[in-house]
């Protein structure tokens, strides 16, 4: 056959740093990354994207990034207009937001070379990313992320992505970025809601592959929810590891059918959308978890104690388990999240399920009705156990 | 200092098919690569996106599609509506289209382990690539280019992109592509401005790295232009194979500064723009090719003998190699050309001229002055050789 055959690797690197008021004119960290890449004789830019919920709780946080790059900061351009975008899911559903982004980038002749960087929450992230990955084909892209999930998840992974005529995430590259700032200053005025709500993808993580960290989590759930900084550092740090690892070990960008990382996910998603994002992901993924958690217990996987431990921990740390939306249209709705899934991923149905505490097991497909079953056990629960 | 370091490798592979009647009825090609891809339970999903030119210059392609998929093809689901796109700079400058091709995607539930199909020119293929890309972070591209220059050069690299507020290639991503099939028929259609369009590119890939290849190109000049198809076949082979193994051994995705292929570019880019691109890609390649050609003969690098070889090669081929634009607002139209080409590629200008023919040579600037001279004798050589 007259053919010619292709084949190349292309190796993509980057840190993820951790640190306290990255920009606090004390504080070396970012300008060194800056100056380090700057090898040649050219001025690169820097572009900053603001999460608007980050720009309302840290009123100093303009000023303190203007006062940071003040003095002979002559390995950079900085540019003077920090574009603000609203926070949340919002910034994702929009597409006028990509757009902003992009003809800032025109207008302030970013190129290939500069950077965009993003401060905000997972949404933001995603957006920015996204903007940033279309963009001449790909600027370099650093993420500042300002909420737990972000940090311990979106923020250190290879995805952005926006929402489509309401679809999450329909539209989105695999791009990794240059470099991460995870800063614990941020985390201080994040409400209640968000604090929680990244713990579920630490959970997640740990449910699947390591029950150690399951074990830490668990002991540690009470002060995990009474805001305990120190306990969140320890928990960001070895999930993003395991995400980073995840990352490098397996299928970067997802070319394969199977995303362990997906577990509790499917409902999770489909959750999102039913309530018109008024959950956030993390919460749906609270739901998530503990739905194939009883559907692993009701395969005969996992025991009833061990269920009961997820269900607790998740319980302990602030989280409901139950969302009407889950009995909307006697559960066709969120059964819709399994096609859904399946069509987002491509291939054939995969769903990870929990053999055990620290061991997901994939399996290609679910059974309507004990997810019903699980669904009705989760509203008891739910109910027995709310005050 | 506290960080996580992340590295990982992404392969990339696919084949470029040389065939004839991809879709006659007696050829298997096509559907033998599907069926090899056939790999687990689902049945995947197959979305043709067609360049309208092609549709009007072949007439029976619609029904051939059809009925090369119509017997038992249970390996595939042919999606029944053709997307249908006008051909040219029309599909990358118009926004909507990107839209039409991702909401067929999502329509018809084209997922990841699914294809987009693209048959057209570099127009087309630049836009569906760029859909591709974006839709569900990456569906599987096939790429079925119509014109000389996409068949050797662009069809067969690893770029997609669409205009943005008229900035050609704005938006865009490094996706390869899965497969790549060369169906030489369609070349018979083509009108003699691109058939002759695409020649270029090869020329251009010749002067920098392969003398052979050039001297190749001038024996052929003749035949090439008197539309000799063999010789236009050993022309796309040779050239389609320097592009790709250029991406293999260099950086594939341009994370550096560093871009030979865009050898007679920087101008070029900026013609198309100010003809409002009523000038082929190839066109104002060729003409960007003379004027860095009698640059390179300026600084003393090419003999004049040289350079006649390769002004004459071009002319024999049927290319203009001046345009009034280039004379436009006293040069500085074309000039603003090397800015913007700096500041797309980013980094420090980085722009190749020839050493000698065959071997090409970065620089990282150019004298206006020399520019202008350039362009003084362009315009008297193409008087002196227009009959
Ligand atoms: N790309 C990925 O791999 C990936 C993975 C998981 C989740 N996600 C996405 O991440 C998004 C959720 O991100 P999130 O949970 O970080 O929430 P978010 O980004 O939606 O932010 C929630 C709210 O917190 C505010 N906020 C952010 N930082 C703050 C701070 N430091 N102080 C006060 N307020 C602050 C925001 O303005 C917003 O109102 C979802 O769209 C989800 O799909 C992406
Ligand atoms: N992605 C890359 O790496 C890359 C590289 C070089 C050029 N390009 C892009 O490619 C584009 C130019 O592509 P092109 O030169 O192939 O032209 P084109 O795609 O613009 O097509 C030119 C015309 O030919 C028609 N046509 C296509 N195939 C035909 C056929 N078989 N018979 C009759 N008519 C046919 C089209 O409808 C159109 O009207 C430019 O936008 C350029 O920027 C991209
Ligand atoms: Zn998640
Ligand atoms: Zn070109």
């Amino acid at each position: 056959m007259n053919h010619l055959h292709q084949a190349f690797s292309v190796r993509f690197t980057y840190n993820v740093f951790f640190t306290e008021q990255l920009f606090g004119h004390t504080n070396p960290l970012f300008g060194d990354f800056l100056k380090q890449q700057a090898t040649d004789e050219t001025r690169k830019k820097l572009l900053f994207v603001i999460d608007s919920g980050v720009v309302t709780a840290q009123p100093t946080l303009l000023a303190d990034i203007k006062h940071y790059f003040a003095q002979d900061a002559d390995f950079i351009e900085v540019i003077d207009d920090l574009v603000i975008i609203p926070g949340g899911e919002d910034a994702k559903n929009e597409p006028a937001f990509v757009e902003k982004i992009v003809d800032a980038v025109d207008r302030h002749g970013i190129d290939r070379h500069s950077y965009v960087a993003a401060i905000g929450g997972g949404s933001l992230l995603d957006l920015v990313g996204y903007a940033a990955a279309i963009s001449h084909r790909g600027i370099r892209h650093i993420r500042i992320p300002t909420t737990v999930l972000s940090q311990n998840d979106s923020g250190v992974g290879v995805k952005n992505g926006v929402n489509y005529r309401g679809k999450k995430n329909f539209l989105g590259t695999f791009v990794p970025p240059v470099a991460v700032f995870n800063d614990s200053t941020f985390l201080t005025t994040l409400d209640d809601r968000d604090w929680r709500s990244g713990i579920s993808e630490a959970v997640k993580v740990a449910l699947i592959k390591d029950t150690q960290f399951f074990e830490e989590i668990e002991a540690n759930a009470q002060a995990l929810a009474a805001r305990d900084a120190a306990a969140m550092q320890t928990l960001i740090h070895r999930c993003a590891q395991m995400h980073l690892d995840h990352i490098a070990s397996g299928d970067p960008f997802e070319m394969g059918s199977s995303r362990p990382l997906d577990f509790g996910h499917w409902s999770a998603h489909k959750l999102e959308q039913l309530t018109n994002f008024e959950i956030r992901h993390g919460e749906a993924v609270a739901i998530g978890i503990a739905l194939d958690t009883l559907y692993s217990q009701q395969l005969g996987w996992l025991t009833e104690a061990e269920t009961n431990r997820v269900l607790t921990t998740l319980r302990t740390l602030g989280f409901s388990l139950y969302h009407p939306m889950l009995d909307a249209n006697k559960s066709a709705g969120i059964l819709k999240g399994l096609s859904e899934f399946r069509e987002h991923l491509g291939g054939k149905l995969t769903i990870m399920l929990l053999k055990r505490i620290g061991l997901g097991v994939e399996v290609h497909e679910m059974d309507t009705e004990l997810i019903r079953q699980a669904i009705a056990t989760l509203r008891k629960y739910e109910l027995s156990t709310t005050v």
